[in-house]
């Protein structure tokens, strides 16, 4: 679920590693007739599209059904919406890689956490309440997407990323998916319930102030002790 | 400012290093007549402060007018009322260093943000506005006591403590006393002015989920590129 550069480094990763990949977006033919890059300043979505001709493009609900296993990588505050889009009965019972955060760009930057989905709350909890028969995981979502699909980029890929839910079953498969992204068991930290989402997604800030100072989002978090 | 653990390690270490140190609390005579153990089971700080001969004990404002440099170890949420206590002229013209966070524990455990006090506000900003003539220094608030005057206790002493603040002088003086207690230059992050603080107080949410899994506060996070 979503178009953006997240969605393009996943989607690629996705199908380097042999898997079928449909990406799911509101409107196919407006996507598709879009030639504008986007805020960052990346090649519009039609190019990017036709350089990966393999992965293909559906509606948020075509790829919602398309999809054995689920990743949300649209705008955090727009994710409740855009799932709804995709159809309760289309996810019903899969697993939902939550990867967004629910950032508020409203009020300057660097964004801050829209208050109704932060601190007493989050959005992988809101997703969850939503649709309480999706497995809903989330894990990722602390860092850049870069990194997210090539750990090994940095420090010998000896960082962390955080893995929160309510469904243990559903967390062992998304391990196994994180380990094919080169993710080290040693690695991933099993932070708990889905409520853990609320730390997690609260990283968000000081990440921004981070990457502000070190002028790169090529870095991560290890946790140490 | 502040009698909990956090105040009393940072005092011992300070005193450990040859500097004078004066606690500060609300009420003297109370506190020395207060003989219950704090809420995680540690002995009452009379007992504590007979241990300890050498450190003194005043009031707020005692304890401000006698530093050179004040370290707010407050309970966040009234850290504010406590430095009023302290009183402005006290303060004036001095480095705060503020170690404290914004918990609020009203909203059940783990404790949340203080919303008024977070997301797009902080409290060393809250602080910063309140008393313009103090040099207010965000550092240390990321990790437990412990690790604050020892971080060699951990992974070789290399993991991250990040800093933040107006003044770029007062950044210099607290960096070298940073390095008193054995933090790295190289560990030491400078995020930029007070409004940073909006960050580093955010990794609260995620630390207490941490120490939750682990089951121990001797860890911290190591910002790797």
């Amino acid at each position: 679920m979503g178009t953006g550069s997240v969605g393009q480094t996943l989607a690629s990763k996705l199908k380097s590693l042999s898997h079928q990949v449909m990406m799911g977006t509101r409107n196919v033919a407006e996507k598709l007739a879009d030639k504008a890059k986007d805020h960052y300043g990346n090649q519009p979505f039609a190019e990017w599209y036709k350089d990966n001709g393999e992965i293909n493009l559906g509606t948020f609900a075509e790829a919602a059904a398309f999809g054995e296993l689920v990743i949300n990588a649209t705008q955090g505050v727009n994710s409740v919406n855009a799932l709804r889009q995709a159809g309760p009965k289309n996810l019903s019972g899969k697993i939902l890689i939550d990867i967004a955060n629910p950032l508020d760009f409203s009020k300057g930057m660097p964004p801050s956490l829209a208050p109704e989905l932060s601190n007493t709350h989050s959005l992988a909890e809101e997703i969850q309440k939503t649709f309480p028969e999706v497995k809903v995981i989330k894990t990722l979502n602390t860092m850049w997407a870069g990194l997210m699909v090539n750990p090994d980029m940095i420090y010998n890929g000896d960082h962390s990323n955080f893995i929160c839910g309510n469904d243990a079953g559903a967390k062992e498969k998304v391990k196994s998916l994180l380990k094919e992204f080169g993710w080290k068991s040693e690695n991933i930290l099993d932070l708990g319930d889905i409520s853990s989402a609320r730390g997690t997604e609260a990283i968000l800030p000081v990440w921004l102030r981070i990457m502000g100072t070190k002028q790169t989002a090529a870095f991560n978090f290890k946790v140490v002790s």
